[in-house]
């Protein structure tokens, strides 16, 4: 260490880092957004089926504050369980056909709690695409940690048969969150039944999208039955709530219950987040058009962008990337959306991989057919930009 | 890996291991709360100041609900931010005497974020006593990590002198979570201000708590302008809501918002969550007695408890342990005090040390003393049950 006449200033090394990054194109600012996000069309966010302001979680998280009050005041094993994070177990468990269902704070703490007490001791093979909080939930494992590239079956198979460690799981993103493209899952299952290892899936971006009724992606693949597939949702996204839950087979639960550190040590949700949610999965079995009509719309905005010269991908799901490149592209690109009326996502490093930095639109049930139109605009605006630039 | 003609069951270990935890006393049910809490008295929550049903807490979150949805929608970073959460943010700076701060989805977040992103590539010296959001969050850093003995400002002093790496943090607990005293913070800055390291300190138990208006450990040791002082809180405990927040130097900010990943991929905090911790630091503001009066009450636990013979600490907050060793114990003593009309934390390893299971009672802003004399039945009972156990 330095010698201690000289104390280096603590907060110098944030300083130089963040000048490296301005310069890098990759300072991020908060925008807060107004209740009418300036009158933008939203193509930005996750309420993929447009239920966050529906009257009907709106009035459901509402009861619940009043009869439960605004926190749950503690771990779910001390006193933050009611019968209402209980009811939405039973509800989840149904409408998505899993024996056990454990819900979380979030999206996040349950990818957590899923992959590092399950691939606690056990090979751990996540493919490359994974979302930060499977990233993260890998190092958590302690465990040693396959990278795979991106839905390669092969890859994951090889991984397996060479293994030297008795058990493994295989943990894979359902929808990829930028990319927006569709894990291989029947794959995935075939070669982790076949290895005797635990296939887990982050159902984020595909509970009340993918599917019949939208029950997810491994449903759709007929694997909701399996007891070798864990399923992890977050209830912030179509469900237009906060929150987080694991599906799985009853020894998974229990082992959730027991070790799992963000499941133990964490709060558990908000009464009224509970209860929006719960009224969102009512509404996808009373309205089982809403997942198909997300779906048409992000086929429907990506044939658009292809139609200008846009590069996006095939959407599975409500996700449709239009990849500029460098960051500035992405962040010029989001602000020629705003002036032509409509909030696009900007993703760059370490959201993507570098030089992949990209706009992230996202479709909603609700979207017009003149939405689409402003949107149309708003593209054809980013295509001509990005001819110019 | 075993021969593939007898692929194992991949959910095996998991029923032996929950069998282990069985026989050992560690197997854990959830319990859903009814309204009432079955009547008890609650001494097992964190909602110390009694707000989490509060009338203003609730309206603000009903309000903030109809206003806003029921929930964020996305990422802080893309429309997850609302006028809602920069105004907490505000407010929280201003309540703490930090130039800056950042809302987080919960207050394990905001620790992964917290010593992660400011530990990486430092030494990180952790408390051997520290909460299980830290320690994963150490594990985040990927930094080499140096476990002090609880308390010990000369093992931390002597870890800065020796390190190898340039830059360090050093991260703790202001009020620990189960044993209920505090951090020796004076003794700690002292320490990390002399080799130029950073301070972290988690006020979950101590934001609202301790301090002459409940702004925490830190700013009551005199710390809150210090810029290598960064605090972590949560909303989830003495503010009766969900989330937590990160308060710090503009640069510690910048840094998480550009970096912390548990910061930057997950939806951010529920509006109807943000309006609640608005409407505690409010309440905090207005009614400055509530912190001495949960100081009190649990004062007068321990020793109530100490009087009854029951091993127990000298709480500098809410929390208020009573040692009962073997996790069987733990839970006897739980069952007793609800046959005795209280409802007791129990706590058993992985969430105490081996032979240090115990019951964690907390104090309440609005205990009454007709509750601390059914209280007192309770512990006599407990005290009854040790002497012929
Ligand atoms: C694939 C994926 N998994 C998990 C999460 C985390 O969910 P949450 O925001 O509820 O924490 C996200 C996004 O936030 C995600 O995109
Ligand atoms: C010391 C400490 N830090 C952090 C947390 C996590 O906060 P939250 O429950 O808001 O995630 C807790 C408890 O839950 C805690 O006791």
């Amino acid at each position: 260490m330095p010698p201690m006449e000289e104390t280096p200033d603590p907060l110098a090394r944030f300083r130089t880092a963040a000048a490296t990054r301005e310069a890098a194109g990759l300072r991020r600012v908060l925008r807060a957004r107004t209740p009418d996000d300036d009158g933008l069309i939203d193509l930005a966010s996750n309420d993929y089926l447009g239920l966050a302001r529906d009257e009907r979680l709106v009035e459901a998280a509402v009861a619940a504050t009043r009869d439960w009050g605004t926190g749950s005041t503690g771990s779910r094993l001390v006193t933050g369980s009611t019968a209402l994070h209980e009811r939405l177990e039973t509800r989840l468990r149904a409408f998505c056909g899993a024996e056990g269902a454990l819900v979380f704070s979030s999206g996040y703490l349950a990818n957590l709690a899923a992959v590092a007490a399950l691939g606690r001791g056990a090979l751990v093979i996540s493919d490359a695409g994974n979302h930060a909080s499977i990233v993260d939930a890998c190092r958590l494992s302690r465990s040693r940690v396959v990278v795979t590239p991106h839905g390669d079956v092969a890859a994951v198979e090889k991984a397996l048969a060479g293994r030297e460690e008795e058990h493994a799981i295989v943990v894979t993103d359902a929808v990829f969150s930028v990319d927006g493209d569709l894990a291989p899952l029947a794959g995935l299952h075939a070669a982790t039944a076949r290895r005797g290892a635990l296939l887990v899936v982050d159902e984020a971006h595909s509970i009340g999208v993918i599917g019949a009724r939208g029950q997810g992606a491994a449903h759709a693949a007929g694997l909701a039955a399996e007891p070798d597939v864990v399923r992890t949702i977050t209830l912030s996204k179509s469900l237009g709530s906060q929150g987080g839950a694991v599906l799985g087979a009853p020894e998974v639960i229990q082992t959730l219950v027991d070790t799992g550190r963000s499941f133990i040590f964490d709060t558990g949700l908000a009464p009224g987040s509970v209860a929006a949610a719960l009224a969102a999965v009512d509404i996808l079995h009373h309205q089982p058009e809403l997942p198909g009509r997300v779906r048409t719309r992000a086929r429907e905005l990506a044939a658009m962008a292809r139609d200008l010269g846009l590069e996006t991908g095939d959407p599975a799901g409500a996700v449709v990337p239009i990849v500029l490149g460098p960051p500035e592209a992405a962040l010029r690109a989001a602000l020629v959306c705003a002036e032509h009326g409509v909030r696009a996502g900007c993703f760059r490093p370490p959201s993507v991989p570098v030089g992949r930095s990209c706009l992230r639109l996202t479709a909603r049930a609700n979207l017009s057919s003149d939405d689409l139109a402003v949107i149309r605009g708003a593209l054809t605006a980013v295509a001509e930009m990005k001819v110019t630039m």
